[in-house]
This record gives C-alpha cells, sequence and structure tokens, in this order.
C-alpha cells in the first residue's frame, strides 16, 4: 500500500473532473492529476446559451459548486487534492512508457508525467463546413467557455444586428433562442427538411412554427455554400441555392465530433462512429487506459449498436465510472449505455426525446412498430394546464416502448423523464395503461398525458382505434385523395380555427342524429378529429358502432396539425 | 345481437362516469345509464381547494371537458348517449332481479332499472369525529361540490377570520393553503406526531416548518375533543390536551371511508379495509356487478397487502377497466393494484411520495432495508434552481426500490414520477445509479437529484459511506451522547447560517491540513456535513482515508435539517 497509484485524467470539463472526484473519494491517496488544455475546468458547457442568453450574468456561475467556489487549480487542489494543470495541452501517450507528454502553453515548458491508470476525456470539436470563408472575422461556434464570453460580449454590446445560425439541432436552436433574446435578428439554415433531428418531422414542424413566432428565421432544406466577407469581417452568408444573406454573425453548429486525436496517435481503438471504442467499464483497448465523455462511442441500448452520444449527463455518469473503475484497478462499475434521452428549452416551448423516434426506428431496421400521437394539456384548465403533444413509438408485437418525443409549453420535462424510465425498465404499453403516477391538479391531469398516450395506443393495437396522422393526412389531400373529414368541435370552436381542408362540422353531440350527412358508402373513407382528437375518437366509435368500417381518427387533433390553417 | 346489453352505473364522480364513457366506445349499442346522488357529475373533487383557495373562481371549470363543455346530463346525453339520472339515490341493489331501486330526490319518485352489468362506483365518505357538538353550524369537510361551495362562499365574503382544520393529511394541508389564501388565520390539528403521513417523519417537519412560516398555525400529537358552540353555531374547538382555540369554521379532514352501504347491503364481499372486495378485473363477488374506485380495496403491488387507495387517478384508471369488462362481459382489462403514489401543493412547496416510506416499510414487516436523504437543488443554481429533499427506501440484499419521498419548492413532480415508474419497472439501485434522463440546465442538474439519491444510496450500500439523519443525530444529542461534529462547510456560510449543536468548522478545502483538530482516537465518532453534505461525504472519506473508522455523513445537511438552527 506504500506505492501510490498514479492516475491522469486528460480533460478537464465534465467526464474528466468527475473521474478524478470520484476516484479520490475511491483512494485518499493515490496521485490524480487533471490536465485541461483551456484555462477554465468543469465548466457547465450545457449552460453558455443560457448565459449568453442573459439568463444569468455572472460568469463564474458557471465553473462553481453548489455552495459558489469556483473550481479551479485551488479548489480543486484544497478540497480534492487533485493537481490540476490548466493551460497545458497533452501532446502525446506513451502507452509503453506509460507517460503522457505535456506542455504548458504560456510558459512552452514541456514535461512527461507517469501513469499506472489514465483517464481520456478529451471531449469533442464542433464540425465546420469546409467552405470558402471559414476564417473570416464573425464565424463562431459555441463549444467553449471562450466561444460564450465572445457571444456573450456580442450580445452585450449590441452592435450586431443579424446573424445566421448553421445547423437546427439542438446548439442551434439553444443559441436561435440566447441571440434572439439578445436583441440579435437570427435566421437558422438547416440543410434537413426540419429542426431538432431527434424528433420526427411532425413534432419538429410545430417546434419550427414556434420558432417562428419569435421572430426567427428558419430555413430547412438549405445549406450553407460560402462565407462572405470584406476586409477579413464576415458581412453574410451564401446559401447553397445562391441566396446570400447578410449577417455580422455566423454560429456554426452543425454537430460534434469525437476528439480522439490523442486515442488514435496512440494507437487505441477508433470505432466506427468516430468515437474511442470502450468496454461497458469505460475501458479502452489498452487495459490501463479509460476513456468517458463525449470521445467514447457509446452502446445504444434499443438498438444494440454504437452510437456517439454527447449528451452532459451521460459524460458525467461515464466519468464516474471510468474514476471508480481506475482508481480500484478492478472493472466492476459499468455503464449500460444509452437510450439517448434529451431535451432543450426553445422558447416558450420544451422539446425531448427518449429512445427511438420513428425514423431512428426504422433506420435501425425496425419495421414492426406502431406509433401514436397524442395531445393534451399537461394540467386541468383550471390550473392553467399548457400544451403537450407526445409521439410514441413501440414494437407491435410486443408493446414494448422503443421511443417518446415531447414538444410543447408544457411540462416535457417529466413526460420525457417518464418514457426514459419506462424503457429502463423494459415496459410495455400494457405497463403504461395502469402507471401510478403522482397525480394532484397543480401537477398533471386525473389521467397523465402519458398514460392517456398508452391508452390510446392500446385502443390502436387492439384495433379500437385506426389512427392517421396529420402528415399522412395532408400528404393524401395533397394527392388528390378524397377522403370524408369530419371536425366534431363545437360551432363557437369552429368559428375560433379552423384547418379549411374541406372538412365537414358536425359536432360530436348531433352526430347520431347527422348520420344521412356521413357518406352513405359504409366503405368510404372518414377522418374525424377536433381540438385534441378525443371526441375525434368518440366519433369514431360512434361510426364503427354504426356501421362505418372505414373510419379514422387524425391524431393529436388540431393542436398536433403542423401546417397553415385556414383561421 | 338484438338484445342491448343494459349496463348500470352507480356514481357519477370520477370512476362511475370513466367506466360508463369506456363500456360506450367499446359498445354503441348498450343502455347505459349512470344514477347520481348528487347534482353534478364528473367534479373534479381534487380541484377543490384550488376553487376555494381562489386558483380560479368559475366553479363549472370543476365540471367541463377539456373544451369547456359541462358534463351535464344533456352532455351526456348528446356525446355518449348515456342516460345520467342526477339527484336520484339508488336505495337498494337487487342481485336476484339485477336491479337497482331508486328515488328521485326531488319528486320523491320511486323506480326500478334492470341491468344486465352493474358498476359500483359510490366513493368514499369523510369520517367525522365521534365527538359532541359535530351538529354546530361552521363544521364543514371538502369531500363534495356542496362543502366546495360553502367553502368558496366563505372565502370570499371574508366574515370569517379564524378557521381549524382537524387533520393533517393530504385534504387538509390542501385546505389549510386554499382558507389562509382567502385570508383566514388558520390552525391545523393533528392527531398524530407529524403532518402528511405518507412521508416519514424528518420530511413531514420540513413540510411542516414551511407551512408555519405561511402563518398558519399546526398543533400536532394532540386531537380534538369537543366542538364548542353558541346558539347553534361554532365558536370554537377544545382539544384533547384542554386547551380551547376559538374559531368560526372547522374543516374536519381525518380521512375517507369507503362508501359501501349498497355493496354491503346486497351482500357483497367487503375486504378488512373496509373496500369492496375485487378482482383485478375490478369484479366483485358478484360476477355481474363490478367497482371502482374509493368505495373499493385496491392491491397494495410491493406489501401484497389489500389497501384503500382513495386517489383520484387511480379512481379513472379503474373505472377504465371496470367498464371495458363490463361492457365486453369478459375480463380481459385487469388493474394491477397501486403503489400509492401521491403529491400535493404545499403553498410553495410540494410533498409527494411512491411506493413505502421507510415507516410503512416497516409496519409492513420489511426489516431488511436502507433508506438515504438527498438535498440538492432540482437545476443548476445558474438556472435558479430550487430545494428537493428525497428520501429513497430501498431493499437492502437486492437493492430494489420500495419507496421514495420528495419536498421542497423544486421540481417534486418529475421526481416522484421517475422513482413510481423506477418501482413499476422493479428497478434496483444500480439501474438507477445510470438512468438516462432528459438533462438541459433548464430541467435538471447534469447528474439528476434522482440519481444522485442513487448514487448515495449506492455508496451506503458498498460501504464508502455511513449515513445517519438528521433526526438520528438529534436524538443521539439528546441522550447526552457527543460524537465530534464536524460543519465542513466556509466560514461565511457559517456565519450566515449554522446549527448551533457543538459543532467544529473545518471547511472541507482545509480539512487535511487540520487533522490535529480532530479526536486523536481513530474510533471516535465524527459526524460530518455541510449545506447539502456532497463535501461532507468528501470529507468522510478523507478522513476514512485517514485512518478515522466511526466516521459518518449526516444525510442532506443543513438543508434537510428540520429543527430549529442557531442562527
Amino acid at each position: 500500500m506504500d506505492s501510490k497509484k498514479r492516475i491522469i485524467v486528460v480533460g478537464g470539463s465534465a467526464a474528466g473532473p468527475k473521474a478524478a472526484a470520484r476516484a479520490r473519494r475511491l483512494d485518499e491517496n493515490a496521485e490524480i492529476t487533471i490536465i485541461q488544455k483551456s484555462p477554465d475546468l468543469s465548466m457547465a458547457s450545457c449552460g453558455y446559451p443560457y448565459y449568453v442568453g442573459g439568463f444569468f450574468d455572472d460568469r463564474n456561475m458557471l465553473l462553481c459548486t453548489p455552495a459558489g467556489i469556483v473550481r479551479d487549480p485551488k479548489y480543486f487542489q484544497n478540497a480534492k487534492k487533485i493537481n490540476a494543470l490548466t493551460g497545458t495541452e497533452v501532446t502525446g501517450i506513451n502507452r509503453k512508457e506509460k507517460t503522457v507528454s505535456m506542455v504548458n502553453m504560456s510558459s512552452d515548458k514541456e514535461e512527461k508525467l507517469n501513469y499506472d491508470k489514465l483517464i481520456i476525456a478529451t471531449g469533442a470539436v464542433p464540425k465546420m463546413p469546409p467552405i470558402p470563408g471559414s476564417d473570416l472575422k464573425g464565424i463562431s461556434t459555441l463549444q467553449s467557455m471562450e466561444d460564450a464570453d465572445f457571444l456573450k460580449k456580442i450580445g452585450k454590446e449590441k452592435n450586431i444586428t443579424k446573424a445566421v445560425i448553421i445547423g437546427g439541432g439542438l446548439i442551434g436552436i439553444e443559441t436561435c433562442e440566447a441571440l434572439e433574446l439578445a436583441g440579435i435578428e437570427i435566421t437558422v439554415i438547416e440543410l434537413l427538411p426540419q429542426l431538432l433531428t431527434f424528433l420526427d418531422w411532425e413534432l419538429a414542424k410545430l417546434v419550427e412554427n414556434h420558432v417562428k413566432t419569435k421572430n426567427a428565421n428558419v430555413i430547412t432544406e438549405n445549406g450553407i455554400a460560402e462565407f462572405l466577407g470584406s476586409s477579413g469581417q464576415l458581412t453574410g452568408v451564401k446559401l447553397k441555392n445562391g441566396i446570400e444573406l447578410p449577417c455580422e454573425l455566423a454560429v456554426v453548429a452543425i454537430g460534434v465530433s469525437p476528439n480522439v486525436k490523442l486515442a488514435k496517435e496512440a494507437g487505441l481503438e477508433i470505432g466506427t462512429t468516430g468515437g474511442i471504442v470502450v468496454s461497458e467499464y469505460m475501458q479502452t483497448s489498452d487495459p490501463d487506459i479509460y476513456a468517458a465523455g463525449d470521445c467514447v462511442e457509446s452502446y445504444g441500448i434499443i438498438t444494440g449498436k454504437k452510437v456517439h452520444a454527447p449528451y452532459g449527463d451521460l459524460a458525467n455518469l461515464q466519468g464516474r465510472v471510468a474514476g471508480e473503475n481506475a482508481a480500484l484497478g478492478i472493472n466492476k462499475a459499468a455503464s449500460p449505455g444509452t437510450i439517448q434521452t434529451g431535451i432543450c428549452k426553445v422558447f416558450d416551448y420544451k422539446a425531448g426525446s427518449t429512445g427511438l423516434s420513428e425514423k431512428a426506428a426504422r433506420a435501425a431496421g425496425l419495421s414492426d412498430i406502431e406509433t401514436v400521437i397524442n395531445a393534451s394539456t399537461d394540467k386541468p384548465g383550471f390550473m392553467n394546464g399548457f400544451l403537450l403533444v407526445t409521439k410514441l413509438v413501440v414494437e407491435r408485437k410486443t408493446g414494448k416502448i422503443l421511443g417518446a418525443q415531447c414538444v410543447g409549453p408544457g411540462d416535457v420535462s417529466k413526460q420525457i423523464a417518464i418514457w426514459a424510465m419506462a424503457i429502463k425498465g423494459k415496459l410495455t404499453v400494457e405497463d403504461m395503461v395502469s402507471a401510478d403516477l403522482p397525480y394532484a391538479p397543480p401537477f398533471s391531469l386525473a389521467i397523465d398525458h402519458s398514460i392517456a398516450a398508452a391508452h390510446i395506443m392500446q385502443n390502436k393495437l387492439s384495433g379500437l382505434m385506426t389512427g392517421i396522422s396529420c402528415k399522412e393526412l395532408k400528404d393524401k389531400l395533397d394527392s388528390g385523395e378524397k377522403p370524408f373529414v369530419l371536425d366534431v368541435r363545437g360551432p363557437d370552436e369552429f368559428e375560433q380555427t379552423r384547418l379549411g381542408i374541406g372538412e365537414h362540422l358536425i359536432p360530436l353531440g348531433a352526430l347520431r342524429s347527422r348520420f344521412r350527412e356521413l357518406p352513405a358508402d359504409k366503405s368510404a373513407e372518414i377522418i374525424c378529429y377536433c381540438k385534441i382528437s378525443l371526441r375525434g375518437y368518440e366519433a369514431a366509435r360512434v361510426l364503427n358502432g354504426h356501421g362505418w368500417k372505414n373510419v379514422k381518427v387524425m391524431e393529436g387533433g388540431i393542436m398536433a396539425w403542423p401546417y397553415p390553417k385556414e383561421k
């Protein structure tokens, strides 16, 4: 017990410090060193957009403990007896010698340190489009504390009026909100047909509609061809379709790549996703080297496939595992992988997802799936409930929950947590139908939104209801089909808002006395809906009960309709 | 298929209308009748306290659909083809004839109706203390729409200055908030040593402390002996210890009993909890009679014991099952029972629970259990996080989650939903340690509060940490023991607030250089804490690492300390 174990951690953002702290708690005597290239440590990097957006202005809040102490090298030394070398770049790993070479970036001093166990937590680097003009001033990412400082300064100075965000993913959308709140006119440019690709199109479209109500412009299915500049300064961007957008700032947010330069040079195995290959114990192909966080590839629990999953929470949990195993010298702690649960705030909306979207399920080769969309408020109307729209994806044969997405101004976070736990527990629709969740009017409906989604899915799986998504109906109408479209809301509601797609209005309460207005042909396709399609479902049951055989419910009703409405 | 099935539902609050609606959706041709004693139908009874408290003033909001239509007999007839007889009391069930006898309460007209399937959803009745003065004016419950109307009127008229709530359970506390918000001075009287008995004492005490900051008085371990009056009007209450409290209003909320009069008279089996015995299919001892909601006894999933579980959500889910099975004439839909998940709003706090408290677990004969208390904010400080205090109860041998309670101003609802789902999925601490929950700073910490609780529990179960609850420490000190109590916060924090229990202040960052201030005897009992006891845990690891063998962490730290503090 006399020789102290030497643990070196490369990287000081999320996974690295967590690994080091866990290692310390398990071995008070180990010599633990964190080597960090940037000047800061333990940055709450997921908080950058909120710092830029002015949710708070004290930069130290991104760096401090819950008790308000900045996590600088002195803190690490005093509180954790961890030697944190900031502004220091690791230049190489010698696995044979078991050393890392590093250089102090201000003094240029080079040094070698011996390790018994090494933990690589080098994170990810933002992707940059390989297009002309990338070196112009005014182009940034939002990946580092330096980026956050830069954008915060811009937001404060109010010298910039127009900015372009390249990429409509999670970081892009968060940055959009941040800069919009700083008073800058934003255009988000996304190559794909939708924002937030963890969502299926129809939910992403609802989010896009909301973003647009906040005066942000969104351009989809278009990429950037060139950064335009004058005297070295960005003046605009040129899109692939030739359009030029003037702007003084461009934030690139087209994703990140695992930062594996060191690992690759050291000969560690790199996976097909580009991340460092690790076992469930976060051990690399070298038994003395562990890796965790955005630089590794993770196991996708549902598909069994490897994924690059750069999530802040996963990085922390993986760091904890790596730190424990490195400290104890045995592989006991394990990370089961990820179901890629994520969430983001989008102005007054939230958008979250766990498990597989329909798109992801199909891409993974799963075809025996069923989906349903449920729209309702999160709480009763009398408690000022807000809308939630959920899309649930299950395996048809078994009813096993594969994934859920939820968007809206309501309590999305709880919904996604519920479904994430359902997936963790390998639950089925039948399990969820009777979930026992905390109910009181300030918090949920008597039948929680998630349980109602399970009820609708149960109805679909048992043949009680045939659903059709808004998109399927729109595509059908656009292709010239003429189903009988039936809005079963009240006349007042119809006057306030309506789709205007040739629908017929027969309020549910009058339906049984107005069958003569429906197609006489009992095999005619009838599509029912209301505001959220609960009455739409009841109407479909009535029609089924009276012999109509091809009745569908437009899932989620008007609240899930992502297209323009007549009024 | 010519003869229409006759389904009669007795009771029109929650389970009854749900059963009737589900039956209709499954059988468009059945003759469905709801018989309801009170004048209203489908009342959102869990919303009464918020109506009384002025969260909203339109009484119809308690009675209407999400689309704003009041669920009156006309609505039931038109939208659901259900015959709803309000103001009609069922006086008897003749199981041989398969009839119910009923009387219209305004016309006194008696009638008999035949049923093929009967669904009993007669709810529960509030318990009343068998003491003198119970017939005085000014004594109410908050169980019916009439009660809500009465208390709403009182709140509006502002003629009453003092009220007493008898019973500190969920309804009592919700009523306390409602009347306090209406400007009435409240005293809550509870026979037991704590409010909200679904919580363990130490969490209930935190809620009680919060209630007291809202100018409500709380008297525990004291019951009511007599209602005092003058000219038939309540003037005060006399407590068991002789104290008299003047008041113009008393609200009795000492619990409810299943309303089983009809079922009992009809010879249906009644369980030991006082509720109607039903199978998982919600079928009573008569195959043609189903029952659901507050009148039945439910299966306690964790303990395997029967419980009376009067929850609004459970009533709805049971009603759905009863309605389906009654309509289809086969028992397919099933209710698995309850884990008694519940939540209530308590001014700025929320208090929730799922599964077993420590108390409930021990009462159920489970002894191999471990508990842990975790205190943290729900979100990062820079996103204005609010406190959560969770107590987790697990089976020691297997790590199986048995229950969780959570209180505080933070997002309790999500925490309880997470744990409820963990129990549903039969998950263990090891599962929860790596839960994949939705993380972004507006919604949670990078390591969610629930996952952190699992981490601490894992540390306890693996022997890495020995915990002691605030209560255990207080009892220890009160009994004259002298452990070395170590506060490891910073001097500034110590100046702001401190326990004043003879603790020594050595900030964590200085601990390794100040061992000489600690007991030289390495077997001396040392109890560490900080604000939330994260640093307290780190300090304990340091001391363990340097040979101290009897080091404990006061779980939850100062944030979980329910006793008066020095400052």
